[in-house]
């Protein structure tokens, strides 16, 4: 009971400071989306075929949670956006005060329309901690197994979006795309899903245009830089 | 402060349940793995691999930990061994007080010589939870990306053995497998590693009889079914 209580603490504490975010961040006009997954389902590899996609349409950052390392930061810096490494030691997610803390550099930065928040990879406990985004993100790769959605359902049950990945590999693995979006949309119904492959290119300007479309549902006056 | 006490008491009670898990089993004869990884990095299909090749030769045992369902028990249940489901519900990870209640059950089956358990689907962690195994198995995959005992390195630091998995994939991705055992190894220079494919079969035999040898070790009196 005594962890119980300690837990639903840290929890409500969590959602206070995500409140806060969220409010800062569509004051300056940004839309955040949080990429969850398992490690290797490809987040990193999606966020660089988003910036690909969108960096000459809207102002776009980063900023990347990984337990150690910063190679992922180092991936994203060649597109010379701005894009900040936190990196958490032990803790296994994000949580809004590491965002809460990161907000003041990003701001710095100037005008930014979409901010993309790359988690740690974990598929369990980023479902329980909002950070103050307009929008989660659920990734899965086809080598993961269709019944995922069953197994892990917090993840998917407080998505807004699942991202299918790696399609290109489906004919060498046993994974039915059909079945594994009937697995999600029973557990949300409400889940938005695309297939992509960062591969081939599959699927992502279908997923491009979406966000964009989210983007300018939330923030209706918004200039982009080339009129998209 | 307060957060960091509270991990470490929790910690501390995990470990000194652990210490009885590892003896009861110990005393029984039975040989203890825990089998962690990321959401399908392929635990489940190596114990099924691993299960066809022993079963002949030792008497195995599976407990399956799992956030919701019992599908991998399903799958396990056609092979006529001992196989039992623990649903953790939100938790993130196995623990010892979860192991010591299942052991009942266990000792209640007969002999069990080598007993394997699979940890939830998670690469962080279960780094941090002893469940009184005698080793810790650390599957990744091919698709996965060979940057990831970087990345994640409490859990490779903790294993005593690094299964690569669906290397029959590696055609198809950018993963290459000296990198990945490089880094591997640089967080853990004592980590055993194969590289196998459930797909195939590849490897699985070395790891089989790589089991079989430790078990052999820390029981060099046991009966095994048919003199392996």
């Amino acid at each position: 009971m005594h962890d119980i209580l300690i837990e639903k603490n840290i929890l409500s504490k969590n959602k206070t400071i995500a409140v806060e975010n969220r409010k800062m961040l569509r004051e300056k006009g940004a839309f955040s989306i949080n990429m969850v997954g398992s490690p290797g389902s490809g987040k990193t590899a999606i966020i660089e075929k988003t910036i690909e996609s969108l960096k000459d349409t809207v102002t776009l950052a980063v900023i990347e949670g990984d337990i150690q390392t910063s190679l992922d930061t180092q991936r994203i810096s060649k597109y010379s956006i701005p894009v900040r490494q936190i990196t958490t030691g032990k803790a296994c997610h994000l949580d809004a005060h590491m965002i809460y803390h990161t907000l003041p550099w990003l701001f710095e930065q100037g005008n930014t329309q979409i901010l993309i928040i790359e988690n740690v990879g974990n598929m369990v406990c980023p479902a329980e901690y909002d950070l103050g985004e307009d929008m989660m993100i659920v990734v899965m790769s086809v080598t993961e197994g269709d019944e995922k959605p069953l197994k892990y359902p917090a993840i998917f049950h407080t998505s807004d979006v699942l991202l299918i990945n790696k399609v290109d590999l489906l004919g060498y693995t046993d994974f039915h795309t059909e079945r594994a979006m009937k697995n999600a949309l029973k557990i949300n119904p409400d889940l938005k899903i695309f297939t992509i492959s960062c591969k081939t290119g599959e699927g992502i300007m279908d997923w491009c245009n979406f966000l964009m479309d989210k983007k300018k549902q939330s923030h209706p006056d918004m200039q982009h830089r080339n009129c998209f």
